[in-house]
């Protein structure tokens, strides 16, 4: 598949706009992904229903992320590996899994027969199909749930104790559960990772990370009481003031962004809600959790 | 696995204060929940670390959606079940699968080999782990994304022409793919159902149904040129006024609450961006859209 977006430019009414075409290999695994930033014409821009459509967006004109001093190479190829997901716990083949775990897809859940890699009837992309029962086994995002928790103007972070990204900071989060809301989520998360009971009091961010197939969902919070402590998964749980977060030895770009994002709001007044994309530089590797630009940067 | 929530009634703040407690049954295969609103006390609140914690929010006071008379019979279960979900297309064994499909996994999708379903050393869960190779399956819910598109005065819904919910109508939407965003999804869907271009202006709905495992998130959006046609999924695309929206027709139950709250947001100027859960009211049958509670409303 080839994604290309197209700049068209900031317009005078503070928005950017972009368009996308999504093309792709017939017949592929869709395992890999090109991203580039080359311009396309309108005139290239198809409305024929017989091939990919362009896809357009308007967007407010991105604030540039000035990314701090990168002093740590990171992985959050797969923040929470080992917790809730089907991803493996390696970085590596987390990112490899996320993105086009069908060629792991070997066997059918249901009858354990073997499976092909074909693109179904009615179908545009590769998936695996059992070549015994006939069920098709599909593939989606997964969503992050975390939570932000101000008190006394401080930020509660965790530090932590597993891998990847061992021994550096980030929110209270992981996998959303199935028979859970993602509120419930949040809250669980943060009283599994930091001790913490916490009020959920409005949503904050949903940031995409098409690159691992993963989604952040992040609510403010705050303590039912001012309490908390490391649980298993976390060395230390500590508040920061705003100034004072360790933006050199965070985990996850995704936390980055959440909190460059609510610091910005703090210095316009209220929270907002944010939509964002935070796609990787080309050509920087997934670890480098500071290689990245938020693209299609919406509020509410 | 015991849901019990306990609503400590209105604050003097306009918000309610409801407390959740999640009692798990050990060895349990996660595939039954029973909803109850029985109060439970504040004494029975544990913050145990060994104890599954209570969870509260602080939520603003929800609105009474006063359900419209109903007059079908709606499937939800599995809305879209037949395009990108790992759900089978039966409605019934859909809800059973989104909310504890862990006993339809019989086999290890990398090995082939047998699962035992069993509670992982260090979690709290059952899970599907491979007797082989050892590999833990894991099920995360599946986010459903799609827009809203308002043409002058009036809202594109489509008549769907697959089940379930055969011949009702829905905003168009659909699971979200691995390696795209929500705004792309919600766009491709969009392109896919109704043959319209469409451009992403806002998110503008968060809402979790945690009895199915889905997340829907809504994008209000806009023509890119005021063209649409029924795409292979539906039957017809129609705009309607708001006053003409077919609210005995809709197809599920997020589409309702997605709409109404379109509408309410139209009344006092403008669209906010609304984070709910949409619990079925307990003795009521999946098939009965209209048949829910709005529950911790959150605005931003």
């Amino acid at each position: 598949m080839l994604k290309a977006i197209q700049i068209l430019g900031p317009s005078s009414s503070g928005f950017v706009s972009l368009s996308y075409r999504l093309k792709r290999k017939p017949q592929a695994n869709c395992d890999l992904y090109f991203l580039s930033r080359k311009p396309i014409k309108a005139s290239n821009l198809s409305s024929s229903r017989s091939k990919t459509p362009s896809f357009a967006f308007r967007v407010r004109k991105g604030r540039a992320f000035i990314a701090p001093q990168m002093s740590h190479i990171h992985s959050e190829a797969n923040p929470y590996g080992a917790s809730s997901s089907s991803s493996p716990s390696s970085s590596t083949s987390a990112l490899v899994q996320s993105t086009g775990s069908i060629r792991k897809i070997n066997f059918c859940q249901s009858c354990g027969g073997q499976t092909k890699h074909e693109i179904p009837d009615g179908e545009e992309k590769t998936r695996a199909i059992c070549t015994s029962c006939g069920k098709i086994t599909y593939e989606n995002p997964k969503m992050v749930v975390g939570c932000l928790i101000e008190h006394e103007n401080k930020i509660l972070l965790c530090k932590r104790k597993i891998h990847p990204s061992f021994g550096l900071w980030t929110l209270p989060a992981g996998y959303m559960e199935i028979g859970e809301s993602a509120a419930e989520g949040a809250i669980r998360e943060t009283w599994e990772e930091a001790n913490a009971e916490v009020e959920v009091l409005s949503p904050f961010a949903h940031l995409d990370i098409p690159l691992i197939g993963q989604t952040y969902i992040i609510f403010l919070a705050k303590f039912k009481r001012p309490h908390f402590s490391p649980g298993p998964e976390s060395s230390e749980c500590q508040l920061f003031a705003l100034n004072d977060i360790p933006f050199d030895s965070l985990a996850f770009s995704s936390m980055l962004v959440t909190l460059q994002l609510y610091i910005e709001d703090t210095k316009v007044g209220r929270p907002m809600f944010h939509y964002g994309i935070i796609n990787k530089r080309p050509g920087t590797s997934p670890s480098e959790i500071h290689a990245y630009t938020l693209d299609h940067h919406l509020k509410s």
